[in-house]
């Protein structure tokens, strides 16, 4: 039935198309956009930059690209029935289950493959407005509109909280939604290009992106990171918090990753981002946790290499700029809108359906049902 | 970066991994759930049996499960959030992408990894009811609640309707559901999987399988099937229709299939299920656009190994049996429920992440800004 011998393998080095936009060096620790070093864009390119190196291939002639933003204002306002459907969710959902049931409604109705690029700024623009609405409405609080005149990133907080934020905040926000924005294959990318190769429509494989990216082993879990710093407290209590962890065989969060081995690209720049934007406290206590769980795990598995990972000061640097919890993983979607944007239009370019075997090893196909079966 | 020279294939024939749950015989044009041959069980063993052998691994001691039948009943009623929130989904969208935004709400606030069985007969119990929530309301009317008196395939009809089925009617759709309910590890559940293995939840991957399952060339086609065969109207206009659409090279819908290179046995049996139920002129017209299009199709490409797939006669039972054709992807989403269920419950049993490589063709990592970058 097939000719690998890689079933279980969880697809480790299986090749599954090829790419143009992100370039991932696992073993060197380096990301590039379309060629682009992300060391030498992060902090600084805004966002809508980014997005246009991402969609189009090249830089835009200047900062921040002028075609993005036009294009971003140029999305119509979420229509009515929209609206009042986010408003009609349950209050009891968590953000990102809410982002669940907006996603399908972001396009228009009967939106059908192939994905087009204005439907991409359509996801990357609503998803943030229909996130901040359901998030201040489950707390009782009027959606703020859109302002024209901010970036996307100041949009974002200023929808959340009605009020202007900081620049140290935005510009923290900014480098974190850059740094996020696209990844290579990741498993919710791929989960997104096979719902293409399916010849679905857009939002539909954005959904299907945000149902894998919600995994605790992908995107799921930089909030476990703020509720361990939260339980360590201090920088002295580090070393016995871990170490009872390590005791009972549960893992430390933000260590490690499937593709890099070596220090996470990302990882380094957010560490430098939280230092421009978080508490001083807060901030030693994260490097002091850090620290003392390489020295720890390294000490206990000398043989694997074990670093910090992009989850780590992201939750850091999302927590400085004031964000709760509940929404780091849904503020993670809307830095991935813009890569799965590319992702969408890129495998619709040069489709086919991406359908793989599996090893059958369940009884031989030759069983009798233990009754008479009726009609038959 | 990777191993394979598999780039760009669509991982045809690479093994993803393990399953004993279904066997599908590309050559030989065979299906066996649990070892089971599905020519043996269709029409005739309840869904609710289908259900305990895709789920359980064994049939049940009696028809239909009396396990089954007791966990569909067992599934608390919908929340009134939940109806609320259904309630407030726009009129304007398909049953399909209600079905999109009603998946997530599905479980518990909060549900996390791992997918459990309970959380499986929520989703088989909910999703038809739901669904048929939704599109009643669209067409003004009141929602018609479950009937635990009802068999699951009789169930759907009765809640679409508010009136009961003939039995005619609610055998073929049980055959329908039977046949459709699981299928190894085509593009929907491999979806499903990827999103298992980053530990996201049940109702998440459910998600993805259905954002993947909505497209063209995998489920979201057979209400072409339907149009086609009211474009034609009558037999003696087939020959002429599909010399037309050969000649401005169009498809034929629901004809080939990426793994059968012979007769699809659920489409045998769905031809088999339609001589039962649809209606003669129906049924002929059916049956001479098939042997039309394969004769000149074959004509035309005499290497080619073309037979009728299974959404064609699956398109002639659903329209038989009363559903609209805006409703047949989501009769698929209902069928497949059950292998979902399954097939997640088999992935989060020896889990590990789905994350392959991709090829990267891109520009070398390089390039610089074509601007100083400020703040660096």
């Amino acid at each position: 039935m097939g000719t690998s011998s890689r079933g279980g393998s969880g697809l480790e080095g299986v090749l599954v198309g090829r790419s143009a936009i992100s370039w991932v060096g696992g073993e060197t620790g380096e990301l590039a956009y379309r060629g682009y070093d992300v060391r030498e864009l992060v902090p600084g390119v805004p966002y809508e930059s980014i997005a246009h190196l991402l969609l189009f291939g090249e830089p835009p002639a200047s900062d921040p690209s002028p075609e993005v933003v036009r294009a971003l204002r140029a999305v119509p306002p979420v229509p009515e029935l929209v609206q009042r459907a986010v408003d009609g969710l349950p209050v009891d959902r968590t953000p990102l289950e809410a982002l669940g049931a907006i996603l399908p409604l972001l396009g228009e109705p009967g939106t059908t493959y192939p994905p087009r690029l204005e439907q991409g700024f359509r996801l990357i623009r609503r998803m943030p407005e229909l996130l901040a609405r359901f998030v201040r409405r489950a707390s009782g609080q009027a959606p703020v509109p859109p302002r024209d005149d901010l970036s996307h990133a100041a949009n974002y907080l200023w929808m959340l909280r009605g009020e202007l934020p900081a620049p140290r905040a935005v510009n923290a926000l900014e480098g974190y939604l850059d740094l996020l924005a696209d990844h290579g294959m990741n498993a919710s990318t791929f989960a997104l290009r096979i719902a293409i190769s399916t010849e679905s429509d857009f939002f539909s494989a954005a959904s299907a992106a945000l149902a894998t990216l919600k995994g605790a082993v992908h995107g799921g879990a930089p909030s476990r990171v703020t509720e361990m710093l939260d339980a360590i407290g201090t920088p002295d209590r580090a070393e016995a918090w871990i170490r009872d962890r390590m005791a009972r065989k549960e893992v430390v969060y933000g260590l490690g990753h499937r593709v890099y081995k070596t220090e996470d690209p990302r990882g380094l720049a957010l560490h430098a981002i939280a230092r421009t934007v978080a508490h001083p406290d807060r901030l030693a206590l994260a490097e002091a946790v850090e620290e003392t769980a390489l020295r720890l795990l390294r000490g206990a598995h000398p043989r694997a290499r074990l670093f910090t990972n992009v989850e780590y000061y992201s939750a850091v640097v999302m927590e400085a700029v004031g964000l709760p919890p509940s929404l780091f993983t849904p503020t993670f979607a809307v830095a991935r809108s813009v890569g799965w944007t590319a992702q969408a239009l890129e495998q619709a370019a040069d489709n086919r359906l991406i359908r793989p075997d599996v090893e059958y090893t369940g009884p031989p196909p030759n069983r009798r049902w233990p009754r008479p079966v009726p009609g038959r």
